[in-house]
This record gives structure tokens, sequence and C-alpha cells, in this order.
């Protein structure tokens, strides 16, 4: 970046411009093989033991919505990064930032849930941090979890790992989080409203490493929704990535906003699914532990992995063309998680 | 807390609001008994390792202070928290939260910053995330830092075990970071400011454990100063604690601002300071140690570890007589660190 510059929403969505930041800013500064894989939890020996570590910051605007708040949406969400190396999440950490003023019976709502997510989710909260800040100085609650898994021996997901002729699986259908919270932003009110997705997957990536140890790659699609991340992991993997659009689960409500708000749902975020890239000769028992699954009954596979052109990403559109998914440019939904 | 009650700054202050909150809002519904053990870092188990994980978030203001910014103190803060278990930091994750119009130079200085602070600790930044929320929405930047450090075979630190006769050390001189944030925030200026002691004490850890390999208790006095994290000890070991005044090392520039701005310094943040409960056979070596190395060249045996009154800590003033030092009520400083 050049030196007048400001950070902007764009900065944050996940897509292009975040990546150039992390690029450019961050790699060389923290400079180490293991920040530099990008994968949602960093993989980190200690003594014999392989272990997952992320960290994720919830902003989340409104802090309730249809379907969760920002205290399971923080539970889960770095749940599920862990779940995404294959690891089995065990302990989590809690930053909380509070505006001052903010309700006491709203922050025992959110902490509660949270504490039920932990428990659906078979985690063990262990530490934690609690700062208020004046009014005015922050937007009434941010919450940090940080979390740590330990990785089943013989378990190697990676973005890298990708390779052609594998199959794309989608655990089920798509935007459901970033309408839900958009919905709930701008006041639109529904006799039935659009519910996000936010769930733990940890359980449901047990199950299908049960039946496929060697899963290639797990991605959930936050931030920058199906376009980027599977960008991220063609480029990753330095592989070319197929997919049908009229294989991509949506639900028709959820279809219906996108189309009349002006939203792509490739680039909407989603909180409780993923993608995983697996061998052709395992990918249909791995779709059929997913469809048996509540969290992935609507699961298919939507594409594949092909030779070239290798870091793109190319969309079979219903009416029969192509055309180039790349990363999320811009910010669509600020504050989404 | 009652149903109407609000969120003030004082349950931030790390005083006697912030664990009454933590007791009635945060143990019962994270019940577990690693939570409940409250020291500085959690100790978990994963196979065969003991780990100790902890995590801080930083909303300090200013985010440029004499000695440091936002960036060091956040890798130096959360490396303490993993040292105070006598743990070995090994990876830490780093969550920015950043205002929409941020400044991408004073991003890249803080950025830079924590990556000098990582490599003088030895840790490795192994994660991350970066969340931009529009103007208004944050105060310029928080950032959340979380790590991982392996607690060596045989340390075995905790609040719970201060015995009578033990020695408490402190490794020097109280008050530094807290006035420095405090002048400088208010905009005084100095022909010599004073300077923040915000510094990594992983390393000097290891050298006292060196000699004394059973360290009873460790604990970095930040906010609440020292006052309050006596108290803890007290309270987790039910033991009395006595301290006299006059052997309590501060600076004359420290002590003059604290009298004529109306703090008492033993309720004041330090962020390159530790507290440590010695048994009396190995007091004197390992205060040989604090004061062979800089960052403990100040250190001295402040006081002792008496049987009664349990949870109590009692200071002997320097004109001869005693009063009780109960944690800190009320928020002095807000967003100190």
């Amino acid at each position: 970046m050049k030196k007048n510059d400001k950070i902007l929403l764009d900065h944050g969505s996940g897509g292009k411009i975040s990546h150039a930041m992390i690029e450019e800013m961050m790699l060389p500064v923290f400079d180490n093989p293991i920040l530099a894989q990008l994968n949602d939890g960093a993989e980190i020996k200690v003594g014999d033991e392989r272990l997952a570590f992320s960290t994720d910051s919830y902003v989340v605007d409104p802090i309730f919505f249809p379907g969760g708040n920002i205290g399971d949406l923080a539970v889960n969400g770095t749940v599920n990064d862990l779940a995404m190396s294959g690891a089995v999440p065990m302990f989590l950490s809690v930053g909380l930032i509070i505006e001052e003023g903010f309700p006491a019976a709203d922050l025992n709502v959110i902490l509660c849930q949270m504490g039920l997510a932990a428990k659906k989710a078979v985690v063990l909260v262990v530490t934690g941090d609690t700062k208020v800040v004046p009014r005015g100085a922050a937007d009434k609650i941010f919450i940090n979890t940080s979390g740590i898994g330990r990785i089943p021996d013989g378990v190697q997901i990676s973005g890298h790992r990708a390779r052609p002729g594998d199959k794309i699986l989608l655990s089920g259908t798509l935007a459901d989080h970033g309408i839900a919270i958009l919905t709930s932003r701008e006041g639109m009110r529904f006799d039935s409203p659009v519910i996000s997705d936010t769930a733990a997957l940890n359980h449901l990536v047990q199950r299908m490493l049960a039946v496929d140890r060697d899963i290639h790659v797990l991605r959930d699609p936050t931030r920058g929704g199906l376009g980027t991340t599977l960008n991220e992991i063609a480029g990753q993997s330095k592989v070319g990535i197929h997919i049908a659009e009229e294989r991509i689960p949506i639900k028709p409500d959820v279809a219906a906003l996108c189309e009349l708000l002006g939203f792509d749902p490739l680039y909407i975020a989603n909180e409780g699914k993923l993608i995983a890239v697996i061998s052709p000769d395992h990918a249909d028992a791995v779709l059929a532990v997913l469809r048996a699954d509540p969290l992935g009954k609507d699961a298919c596979i939507i594409g594949e992995v092909v030779q070239t052109p290798a870091g793109r990403v190319i969309l079979q559109t219903r009416i029969g063309g192509t055309r180039i998914v790349d990363m999320l440019t811009g910010e669509q939904l600020p504050r989404i998680c």
C-alpha cells in the first residue's frame, strides 16, 4: 500500500484486497512457513502433538439475528476453522470488548448462548479477557475467540492438496447467513425470515474423515463466500476448478432476495457450510455421510478440479455458457461476522 | 447483576467488579475446572503435553505512547501471560479490529513492532484475522493476541500455591506503564517523559526456573496493579500477604506524578514486571537472577506470605502503621492496555 493510504472496509472483506494486504503487510513481517500456509487454522507441532490453532474476531451487526447471535457465531466460527484442518476442537479462549453502557442482560444472553454452543461442539472455554471501552469507542460488543484442536494421525488437510480429478463437495445451501444478517440489519420483515446457518461442523467433519481419512481440502466459505474460497484453493493448489451453477443448492427465498438486492450468492458469507475436495474414489461415500447428517442434508457435488487454467475458477452457467469466477472485489456486506 | 444493569468501565478494570462479573456471569456458564483456576494462562493437556493457553484484547489509548505502542504491548502482554505459567511461549495468533479510514502507514508501524517484539520473545505469529468496521464503530484499532506455550516438566506454578513463609519478589519499579499512558493521553509534556515498561518476561522466567524449578506463583501486575494481583493470590491460596511500602521500588518522577494526579501506584498497571512467590530457601538465589537481568535490575523482596488473616493483603506503611490493601475498586484508568 502507498504511504497515505487508508484502511477501507474492503480490507476486511475476506476478498481480493484482504488477501493483498495479508500478502504485502503481514506475511513479510511475521515471516514464517506456518503462517504462509494461509489455511483456516494453523498447523503447529508441540512435542509429538499436531495441533490446529485459529483465531477470529466477531463484529457482526446486529448482534442478535434470526438463527443466532454474536455469541454462538463466535464459538461456531472458530470451532469450524479448527475443524477445517481436520482437527478435533478442544479448547477456546474468549476475548470480549464491550462498550460502556451495554445491557448486562444482553451480555448474559450472549454468554449463555456461547456456553450452549461450546457444549454442543464439545469444546471447553478455558481462558478469557474482558475489556470495557468508553461509550462511542466501540459499537456494543466485539468477541474474539481463539481455539486449539488436535489433528488426528494420518489426517493431512490443506488448501494446497487439490488435485486434478478431485470432486468438489458443498455441504448445503448458499448465502443463508449473509442474507439473514442483511435483511435483519435493514429491518426487512417477512412471515418466515431467512435464518442464519450458524452451526458447528466439527462432528460432521469427523464422520467424513471416518470414511475418507485422506480428504484433501476442507474450507468453510465464510466472508468472501464460495467464489472467494474456491479461488483460494485454486491458487494454493495451482489447479483449475470447474463448478456448475445448476448444482449449487440455494433456497428459493434466499435466491429471490439475492436477485432483488443485487447480490451474487457466490460471494455471500455462510457460517455452517463446508467445501470438501475429495479424491473421486471417495466422493460418493463422503457425500452419503454428509447427506445423512442434518447439517449436510442438501450436500451436492458441485464440480471438480482440473489441470488448467491453473488458479482459475470457472462456472458453467445455467444457460450453458461459462464465466470466470474471481475473488470477491470490494466489500459487499461489512460486519457480516 | 440485576436485570437492568449496564456494563460499566469498572467491569473492565481488572479489579473487584471485574472479578465479581467473572464469578457471577462467566464461571457458571463455561463451567469447567480449568477456567475456574483463574490463572493468567490456562493450563491444558493435549496428549502428553502440558500447554499454557492465554488471550488478551488490547484497546490502549493512545495507540502510540512513550516506550511502545499497541502492537508490541499486544505481543508482550500475551507472552507474559504464558510465561506466568512457567511456559515457554511458542505460538501467537493476532486478531485485528480496525476502524475504516485508519492510516495504512500506522498499521504498518504497528505490525512491524509486533514482528520485532515476537522475534525478541522468540514466538511465531502463525494465524490471524482482520476485521474492518465502519467509521465510528471502533476507535482506531483493537488487537487481540492469543498464545500457546509449553510448560516444562516439573514446573507447577499457580496462584493457589503461595504458602506461609514464602517470600514475595517484585521484579522492578511500579506504575511506569500506567503513568506513561496517562501522561501521554492527557498531553502532558516533560523533558524526559515516563516510559512504559512494556517488555517480554519469558526469557527472564526461564532463567528464574533454572535456579528454582519450584517457583510457587508468578503473576504480572497489569490492570488492577500490584494491590489487586496480591489480593488474587491471597484469595486463591487462602493465605495472608504482608508487604512493606518502603521496599517497593518506584521511580521518583513516577512517584511524584502519582502524588500529583492522585493515583495510588499500588493500583497502576505495569506491563514488564512480575511478582514471584518463592520458598524462603530459594528467594535469594532467584533475586540474584532477577537483578542480573536488565529487566529485573531493580528487583526486591517486598514481603512475605503469612497464615492469617487469610485472603488479606496488609501493607506496612513508611511511617510504621499498617493498612489493608484491597482489590482495586472502581476504574482508575480505562483503556490502559
